[in-house]
């Protein structure tokens, strides 16, 4: 019998009992073993649920109780997350999380507590909810040098663009609708400014190259800017306009930022719609490899929670190791070379007269601005041509290839 | 030091030296110990390669080495792979493969046998190529029942389908330019009779289910009497027309079978193009996720067997438990519930009159044939509707949904 305690009971929390009493007979035959919730922390009473009795309000019982082998911390925020977290390995307990924010702040920390204390650190229901995401990079693309990882990473957001070129809409019109489906917060500001998918980037940087970089030192934009002008363009481009988070090595430097890009047909990602996720992963010998499912959600994110829980119980820690970043490992995003789209106010003969400086040929939109996909350039080129070609610039944002 | 030896240096065995040669500094770090190629078992010479110093042609030395703790075996084709299997196991070695014909006919053997002797028997390069889904699936997946697995797990008659599609060709014109670009081989039977995709198929329906159904015992159904005009057919109706290995539970027993089916936009599957392969996941907790990449070629398959290779080196062997199946375990396909297309010669009127029977309306095809495509119905249920409703059928094919 494995004891373990879950740190609160909300909707992942409460989602990781209902896990463990649905399957508990696959779960026991796969682990041979039962798996028994010995304790919930909460705030709150649960007086009716089946684990009422379980709940205690202190988090000392849990961490003297030698039976308890594993915690399950899904209480979100930081504080005190982190405290919980870091006090349950000390005392030589594997701990498991959804927890994005608490990983993305402290995971290096954590991790090198985990690893000195013998015991797992895992994080599986972090980044893309149930989408197998973090075992995968860790074990089965462990042979590789990663390239890149590119994805959407946060499904309110992408419920919301979806709705916008279905729909022609714009954002605000787009998020009422996904407020009132409940698919986005009372307060969506930390979906739609691109925070959530920021904390999920640096954790999938972290894993790609050992760095872990704060949220808040990388570049970050959201949606709220998005205009259905916009998605109408990239449509006519052959593109969907996504809300993605990227990563990638420059030299010795690690990239992670957080933008809205358009998307070719051709890229996997380009058919995410609705609240899903989609990672792209570029590895190199592996090639592309894409993982696409329910990035969030009360099962699938306590299925991965509770996979987490199953790894903590049967194997051997090997965790990564990950430096905190220092400012000169992170990448400046103007060094990010990528093919770009631009859309300029201006006619036909100026549309002409820019091949020379973006590499490609443009074209006439219905308002008679023209737009165009240019080649490969950094941020840094393309300011510069975008300069050198005199035109007015209407917009301008980065294709994900 | 780990001392391994490659059974085969073919494609996938030369790639897997390649892997562990061109990322061997990053291995070492991740996995604390060097690996080293001790052997490689080929009947030809390699002299000009750098690892030809280790080619022997007999398994003798490679069996009676203690120094070998992890044996690759890459050889394809049932014999002597799977006496070399077995006699490696059972000299205390873990094997790794990417051998799907001896992993669907002989893998509950061998993980028994594997079980019994405490190493590992892993198969990640068996089935999706570099596509990491066996262990996923065992690990990530662990506490869901799965419901489903659906996937397009043959990169060749997925190009040839794509080129139908794109060009309207017909079955033989694609096949003869897939052969010339080196994506078909010169007998290309194992691919388009669909004998590759049912090796993988059985093999997924044994990770979901622990049941192993031979090859042979199931429902396949390949490529090779697709038409110009079903490919056709198919994108009016909003679907493309691919290759499905499908497998579900019906009852106690479990459905494996591969055939032509229709895929609607929704699918991720739908967009899947050219030599890659997709592979959708259904489970009770976590809902669907979709695994995407190369299924094929050198380093992306030898990227799966280092993975192994891995896991091997690090951890401890939790194998799954299967059970050969017996006849009264495999269900019949014509017992399966899923919607279908049907295509039937006739007019306007008789389409209307095949509501009844389908329970959906039916469109008009320019040659004056009609389609529709029915509400979720068996093989059973199918064959009565086509009867009472007295149309002449032109051809029918399951939806995947």
């Amino acid at each position: 019998m494995i004891h373990i305690a879950l740190l609160g009971f909300g909707v992942v929390g409460s989602g990781t009992a209902e896990v463990l009493a649905e399957n508990r007979a696959l779960i026991e035959k796969r682990l041979g073993e039962e798996i028994c919730v010995k304790y919930i922390l909460d705030l709150r009473e649960f007086p009716n649920h089946p684990l009422g009795d379980r709940v205690i309000h202190d988090i000392a019982p849990i961490l003297a109780d030698p039976e308890v082998r594993i915690v399950a911390e899904m209480m979100g925020g930081s504080h005190p997350a982190y405290e919980f977290t870091k006090s349950a390995l000390e005392a030589g307990k594997s701990v498991v999380t959804s927890n994005k924010e608490v990983v993305a702040a402290f995971g290096a920390e954590l991790l090198e507590i985990a690893r000195k204390h013998g015991v797992f650190y895992l994080f599986e229901a972090s980044v893309g909810g149930g989408i197998p995401i973090i075992r995968p990079l860790r074990d089965d693309l462990a042979p590789n040098e990663i390239l890149s990882i590119s994805g959407i990473l946060n499904g309110t957001t992408n419920f919301i663009l979806s709705k916008m070129k279905n729909e022609g809409s714009d954002f605000s019109e787009a998020l009422g609708q996904a407020q009132k489906l409940g698919y986005a917060e009372a307060n969506p500001a930390a979906d739609v400014e691109g925070l959530d998918a920021a904390r999920k980037i640096v954790i999938l940087a972290a894993l790609a190259f050992g760095v872990l970089i704060p949220p808040s030192a990388i570049s970050v934009e959201g949606i709220t800017r998005v205009t259905a002008e916009q998605t109408a363009v990239a449509e006519a481009m052959g593109c969907a306009l996504k809300l993605i988070g990227h990563t990638e090595r420059i030299g010795d430097r690690v990239l992670a930022l957080v933008a809205p890009h358009l998307v070719p047909a051709s890229s996997p990602i380009h058919h995410v719609d609705g609240v899903f996720n989609g990672i792209l992963v570029n590895a190199n010998m592996l090639g592309k490899t894409f993982f696409y499912g329910a990035g969030a959600g009360k099962l699938p994110t306590a299925s991965a929670v509770v996979a987490d829980v199953l790894n903590a119980a049967q194997g051997t820690p090997h965790l990564p190791r990950w430096t905190a970043a220092t400012p000169e490992r992170i990448a400046d995003p103007a060094d990010r070379v990528c093919r770009r789209a631009f859309v300029f106010r201006g006619c036909g003969r100026c549309a002409e007269a820019t091949k020379t400086y973006f590499g490609n040929d443009s074209y006439l939109l219905r308002d008679g601005s023209f737009a165009l996909i240019s080649r490969p350039m950094s941020g840094r080129e393309a300011d510069a041509a975008v300069k050198a070609c005199g035109k007015e610039l209407c917009w301008s944002m980065p294709v994900l290839d």
